[in-house]
């Protein structure tokens, strides 16, 4: 009774839970399960099978001497390869118990089913066969010691493929969410960021070493200058670009993907539109046929994807551009600087984040801002550019700007336009009422509105204009909180407040004396 | 001989190729082949196994008498479940050859081999168990009628698992596959036609039903409308409209995604960004819950992508708007509409096309075009509405529009921003180097600017301005006949003849009497 005392106490529970094994990897030997109520049974086999090797792995032998024991031992062990199974124990049908609990609770399809009978039970063989989901049946009696070796053997090689068919579709099943995961990436360094996190978590899914040990770096070569995207790991950039030979990068000439590797290292090279994208994965890992077929399926979604989220950009810069040159031209009538919308639109979406509007919003903000003065295309020039006070059918004529702007963007749907529409629209109204064109005032000015006022008076103020100098910073600050409540919402003027050596910042980054594209 | 005759003629070669079934569906018996050079055991097998069912197919039998004929049969029949082999025919090992071909040559790891032996042969049986890769080994004698059917019903349980798993597999690499197909499509027509022809081909990748039998729609909904993105097969959109239940659409309020189906009918619904997406499939096809995965997975992957394209769509009508808006504003200074910049859009792509430029150079002039006069902004109100004549100095401010615009755009890398700086500054450059600023004749103008420059006087032409009314459709067509090879380019004249009609219609569909932003 050595080896049952080994598992378990007197009341028939296990002293100690065995250590599980989560990971449907195979583990360094083949589990076996003999469910027998004659202990001579399990020495007997367990001596027969003693030398047995698969796969270069030996065996090792988990007891179990009735139902309950069985059920417990199955339930938490999850890598057992082979069970041999005694029909009749505690009742004649006491392993086919045993046998439904296995495919039918556990919903366990991989461990292989070895029905062993020492006396035909009451249930004829050709029924056992085909009523439970067992892989053999056999007679203790016809099992020699050859012949258990021969079942035995046969069934671990079963379990083997079906393992490997099982971890390959999960793999699969991974590739296919580590998609969507990263499909779900708006901005390039979260895109990034996440296909090598989705890489590492497909190299390491079977694997009982850690993922720190990964090293992984994603890089895009344009022309001759290669730019790393993310990291992840202790590895240099300057190491991996010189790592990176340039047979490597030529043999994508003629393709438009490759992917090498060699005992440790993964290298993944796709081009698109003229964009290389290295993807260049080390590790304590010896790199499998079957990661090998993952990894280039990952990134062979990758690569498309990556492509989108390059065409996004690009669209989006360029929408961020064109306002930039043509509200840069169009303030250049009154002999302001392209810089000045360019401004506003960062002071404006510094306030948005601070007041804890959404990232949409903050970013529709960041890019209706610059439309704020695009009314005055329409006035005339003698009336931007006089120096002295207009008079009352010239001021009537400038606040018109307000209405022309918002009258060009509203017609689309788009949502940058509309919120364009209201900052023209809105951006020379006053908390108090006093504003035009409408007389709006607290709330009833729309957010985008009240923070584009305040920015584009503390950059009017900053900067010289053909009717004044600009001011210093302690004025500035002093006439904002004075016009808290009165032009301004005191809310944004507290955030300016808070703020303020950001706002001076910005008004320095991007000051006249630049390119106002010099930057984009 | 019988069976034997009807497979091999006295060469011993097959009579008739036998019918192959290419997928990997289980036919509608399971295929069971046996190998062996005496008759009576053929004989005797098919009589024994005669009335063995499992899962609720029959058996049908192939047979070869020598590893020759057995070659033959496994190469052309590649959905055989299980192989009944004896070991010594012709050679003392044959049987063991025909193993070997099966696994590393044909590569065929699905079959169940089974090895028949009549009398020990000269390898022992550990020896075969472990170095052929096979399934079981059973001496004939021992082969009772019970024992035959017991190993050959356990083989083809294991032989259906491995296949489940294998097809499963297969369906997971298309739904990668299907998911870069889809993330290649750039427009949301063609975006919509290939989500329907993947799902079609998940569907029927393992059937033998035709494809197009499938019936499928998939559609939007945006507040109350629906609107029909791609269909296949004959469905009426109506009726599919019809056909969704508002609890179908209720339910998804709560999640954002949700998989119905019953019978022949798949629904998926996502819900994005406040846009529900909805596909719907159709057909004399029984959904399994293999499908229901595949199809929920592929969906999943979908719904992510069909949310960048908008998001893209939404970029590139944003872009396209505020250029129309701001260079239309910028155009009513001199009393024109902003239907011109939006009309010079089209006409120059319609030329585009003609003329063979890429779809990437069609789409990047489409939407650069209508900068061409952005430089206007900085030209004094008075020299352009003045409805006189120019007077040189005057004259010399006006011409600089054309370097304005080209300084205002060129800082940009962004494609769009690059050609419509070429643009703006090429557009008034003649054929024959006698437009302005720089001069250039014949091909050293840039494409872009030859388009542009025959589009944007046809325009005017058509079109009243300050100092003239529109032209009649004869005196137009006359007055650019004359000026090819003098102001235009000829093939460009050639062009604008053949397709005038065009023209006349883009004049129309957009004139200056509609706002021109109504049919964004």
């Amino acid at each position: 009774m050595s080896e049952q005392d080994m598992l378990f106490d007197e009341s028939g529970n296990l002293s100690q839970s065995a250590p599980t094994n989560a990971s449907n990897e195979a583990p360094s030997k083949w589990k076996i399960l003999i469910v027998d109520d004659e202990e001579g049974v399990h020495t007997i086999t367990k001596l027969a099978l003693n030398r047995t090797q698969f796969a270069g792995k030996g065996l090792s032998f988990l007891s179990a001497y009735n139902v309950a024991q069985a059920k417990k031992i199955l339930s938490s062990e999850n890598d057992i390869a082979v069970i041999l199974l005694d029909v009749v124990m505690e009742t004649e049908e006491a392993g086919l118990e045993v046998a439904e609990y296995i495919r039918d609770v556990l919903n366990n399809h991989l461990i292989r089913i070895i029905l062993r009978t020492g006396q035909p039970g009451t249930i004829p063989e050709k029924d056992i066969i085909e009523q439970y989901d067992i892989n053999d049946y056999r007679e203790k009696t016809e099992l020699t010691k050859r012949k258990l070796h021969s079942t035995v053997y046969t069934a671990l090689r079963s379990y083997r493929d079906m393992l490997a068919l099982e971890n390959h579709k999960i793999g699969l099943e991974k590739v296919i969410a580590a998609t969507a995961n990263i499909l779900k990436q708006k901005s390039m360094a979260s895109f990034a960021q996440g296909v090598l996190e989705q890489v590492s978590s497909l190299l390491y899914m079977n694997d009982g070493t850690m993922q720190p040990e990964i090293k992984g770096v994603l890089a895009e070569k344009d022309s001759d200058d290669v730019h790393v995207l993310a990291q992840v790991g202790d590895v240099s950039a300057q190491a991996f670009q010189s790592s990176i030979s340039q047979e490597e990068l030529d043999v994508i000439e003629d393709s438009d993907q490759a992917l090498h590797y060699q005992e440790d290292n993964i290298c993944h090279i796709s081009k698109m539109n003229g964009v290389e994208t290295i993807l260049n994965i080390t590790g304590k890992h010896e790199f499998k046929d079957v990661d090998v077929h993952l990894i280039e399926m990952f990134c062979n979604n990758m690569a498309i994807a990556l492509d989108n989220l390059r065409l996004n950009d690009s669209l989006r810069n360029t929408q961020k551009e064109i306002v930039y040159a043509i509200c840069g031209l169009a303030e250049s009538r009154s002999k302001e600087t392209g810089n000045h919308v360019r401004r506003v639109a960062y002071y404006s979406r510094l306030m948005a984040e601070e007041i804890g509007l959404s990232p949409n919003q903050c970013e529709e903000l960041f890019y209706a801002a610059p439309l704020h003065d695009i009314g005055k295309i329409s006035v005339p020039d003698y009336i931007l550019n006089k120096p002295d006070r207009l008079n009352d059918e010239e001021w009537e004529l400038m606040k018109k700007h307000t209405t022309v702007g918002e009258n060009c963007l509203k017609c689309s749907h788009q949502p940058v336009m509309q919120a364009g529409a209201i900052i023209a629209s809105q951006h020379h109204e006053n908390w108090n009422g006093h504003g035009y064109p409408q007389g709006l005032s607290g709330t009833d000015i729309h957010i985008y509105g009240r923070i584009v006022a305040l920015a584009d008076v503390f950059d009017a103020l900053a900067s010289k204009r053909c009717y004044k100098e600009p001011w210093g910073e302690e004025e500035i600050v002093a006439y904002i909180h004075k016009q808290s409540g009165v032009k301004f919402d005191p809310q944004l003027v507290e955030i300016f407040e808070r703020r303020q050596a950001d706002f001076f910042r910005i008004l320095q980054e991007y000051d006249d004396n630049q390119s106002y594209l010099s930057s984009v």
